[in-house]
């Protein structure tokens, strides 16, 4: 026992230091792990699968929109990045360059890509000919660099994962219900698959993308009360269609220019359901995206567990023929305690216990990693008993994630209320904005917040704005972020 | 009709230029484009696809071996590169430099990874202490770089895709396991997903891995006679367990290095399925790795097209929920003619027709992309039809590769023979060897052919080297190569 507990201590309280419990749980569950290189992290295969699962499920939403992956070069021409003024000035600070390549200078450096929309331009040009060659409809998945100056462990790194989608349109109407169908398709993923609850909203212009007409976003909350980005999607009207002359002959005939989205998700999702559902026992795993599901514990005296060990092996065959995705650890020189404690921390979402007195009354325990209640079930039905316990974990996540962001979300009218907002209760402020820059600045500076979004469905609607009194044009989220 | 000839004609009959034949091919077909950055090609959807289908089996098949995914950083410091050797003289030349990033110039250099095995070796050396941290089993799916002077789109590309393993095990006879296993995966794979006949074995000490102990390699043949090396396995012994200190604590608590393997397979498979299958017609696409198996052409005068366009609907989503790949050109404005020829240049490897006729008998036709064989088939049972159509279409793809090898296979006594068998008769040769570098350069210089490896299972054991006719140390496969 006290190896127990030992074990537990080894994880930094959230209530004492959330950096350090987040660093913590992500190191010692074996999820990534620093590089030599400058913010640059490995993605250790239980981090990696996560990634993998979130890719399987976009894939197949995607490809249900008629949606196809394509691949383009790493490698994007200084040149390119002139042609949209907006794009250089907000990328250029955190490019990096390749100057040299096969022992010779580069006439013309080339960009490792921070994301694609010039080379995407630049090949779509080619390939639109007439209105039947609309619309585009790609997707890519691959790396993408930032030189960015503070790094932190899948939230923000130089190097990280991401899929970019990037679709051209005959018009400003079809490609605005493409930014707001996959924006609606970010929510919805991330509500169903990875048991977080978004704010769904606009951009203010100060936090748009570079090069976007309107900018979109899902906003999360954090434990710590911090705000994470977990997805955008934007409609670049038609400022890259002229920067790389993306023209079409129309219905008509005519020649004109194609209205063009782009949108994306990164591997800071990882980031995000560990800050959203993780507890001072370490993480919790949503069921749809755990390596493993479920973990069995054969337990019981040494003169019965080779006969537990030979049942657990026939339910781990029957559970893993029905696709769940489950473990077992029989290990000797462990004792039970050890493995409750060492399989909570990696959030595994069920705890499976099978035992000589379950045998006799063919049934076994099932412990829920969140709310900890254990369940007896029939062996004989065990394939649907996890099966619902899975989706109810899922539920469980959903509700307590939405639980805690509606006791964080504040309602405020001064720059003193925010500022509680931030400090004491760390959480999100809803407050009303004239629409100025200065003011959503001044925000900035006086609180540590910055506009997250302007939400579809605020809970309330804000007469003023707060900080200048003028009336307010927009209701916005407003929060630290990560 | 003459749409029909026009279409045909637009790609070059292979015999009269195979490598003209190739570009038109893929690019007819859709397959990739060319990027403006040096030897980087976008691939296209339809060729992106087939990557997505080697990806997910080779995932399948490496998963069911307990190897597990990750990702490592893009970048490499140059300091790693020095660490081993024969790693450095073997890369150097075709690194491309990060020098300068967010606006600053770096302290050291960064390499756009080549290959991963100074990253992992490093990173290693970190997680590997004890025996029971063995044998790590990892793979990446990864783009890689490489600054080469000729590239020829999908065989030989600046950055290319491609998965990359790592392991690392206790002791030298389970790391030559580990590469003799995955090898003979590679084998597998390509045999019986993309109908590559494929020759195993061993490659000289000139075209080894640089910095590997031994390696091993799968031999294609494509249809100009050149040989593609579809995939590597190799043993490094301890020289980047030496190079990076990976070393760990044994059974007996001594200090040993760890023994590490790695092998890998590229994008360049489609370049080879293309080369190895297309024919003057276009491309012919292996059945499992093809985006689209079964195009359905419905047919007949407008008062039918009506109903058969319904009929062709249903079957259509019968064939969807039993998992085939399939599609409709249900167009008025395009001939059925045209369609035929559209989908066989694209290589699908069904064509199935439905007619009024058809519908009152209630068969279609069914017609196979590499034998051109039409077979009339009951309506009611389509989908056991193309399922079994579809492993027929693989297998005669297989037995026609195998035959063409066959046919291309000269056993060689001499130079001139040697000579012979690439120009005029354009094949592989079998020739023996006394081992010496000077006798292979010698080959090479005189016959254009380089050994492609040292087969296990040569069809015959020459007794003296085709080049100084001293006795023999080996019978080796010399082809030129791509």
């Amino acid at each position: 026992m006290a190896k127990d507990k030992q074990f537990v201590t080894e994880i930094t309280p959230q209530a004492e230091d959330f950096s350090r419990w987040y660093i913590d749980v992500i190191k010692k569950a074996d999820l990534m792990d620093y590089s030599p290189v400058r913010g640059c992290i490995v993605f250790k295969p239980d981090g990696y699968e996560i990634w993998e699962h979130i890719q399987e499920e976009m894939n197949r939403r995607l490809k249900a929109t008629g949606h196809r992956n394509a691949y383009f070069p790493l490698f994007i021409p200084e040149s390119f990045f002139q042609k949209e003024k907006d794009h250089i000035e907000g990328f250029n600070p955190e490019l990096p360059w390749v100057t040299e390549a096969g022992g010779d200078k580069l006439e013309e450096r080339l960009a490792v890509r921070p994301t694609s929309e010039t080379m995407f331009g630049h090949m779509y040009s080619k390939w639109i000919q007439s209105y039947r060659d609309l619309p585009v409809l790609i997707n890519q998945w691959a790396n993408v660099v930032r030189w960015e100056k503070r790094t932190l462990p899948f939230i923000r790194t130089t190097e990280f994962l991401w899929q970019e989608g990037h679709t051209a349109h005959e018009n400003e109407e079809e490609a605005r219900a493409e930014t707001m169908a996959m924006l609606d398709n970010y929510r919805d993923f991330v509500e169903t698959y990875l048991a977080i609850p978004v704010i769904t909203g606009q951009k203010t212009p100060s936090e748009r993308f570079a090069g976007a007409v309107d900018t979109y976003s899902i906003e999360a909350m954090m434990k710590d009360g911090r705000a994470v980005q977990a997805a955008t999607s934007h409609y670049l009207g038609t400022k890259f269609a002229v920067a790389f002359d993306i023209n079409y002959l129309n219905r008509d005939n005519v020649l004109e220019y194609a209205h063009t989205t782009s949108w994306g998700t990164t591997t800071r999702l990882i980031g995000s359901l560990i800050m959203v559902h993780g507890d001072d026992r370490g993480l919790v795993l949503p069921p749809k995206v755990a390596p493993t599901q479920v973990i069995m514990i054969p337990i019981g005296p040494p003169k019965t567990r080779e006969a537990v060990i030979g049942r657990t092996d026939e339910l781990f065959q029957e559970l893993k023929v029905a696709g769940v995705r489950v473990g077992v650890d029989d290990r000797a020189d462990v004792t039970p305690g050890w493995k409750f404690n060492e399989y909570e921390m990696r959030g595994v979402p069920i705890r499976l216990e099978l035992g000589p007195r379950d045998m006799e009354n063919g049934v076994c325990v099932l412990v829920s990693r969140v709310s900890g209640e254990k369940k007896i079930v029939q062996q004989d039905n065990l394939v649907e008993e996890i099966k619902t316990l899975l989706a109810q974990v899922h539920q469980e996540m959903f509700e307590r994630a939405l639980k805690f962001r509606e006791d964080h979300f504040y309602s405020v009218d001064t720059l003193e209320e925010m500022n509680a907002s931030m400090e004491q209760k760390r959480g999100f402020a809803l407050a009303g904005w004239c629409g100025s820059d200065a003011c959503e600045a001044q925000v900035k500076e006086e609180t540590g917040a910055t506009s997250r979004n302007i939400p579809f469905n605020p809970a309330e609607t804000k007469q003023v704005c707060i900080c200048c009194g003028e009336p307010a044009q927009h209701t916005v989220v407003f929060a630290k972020a990560y």
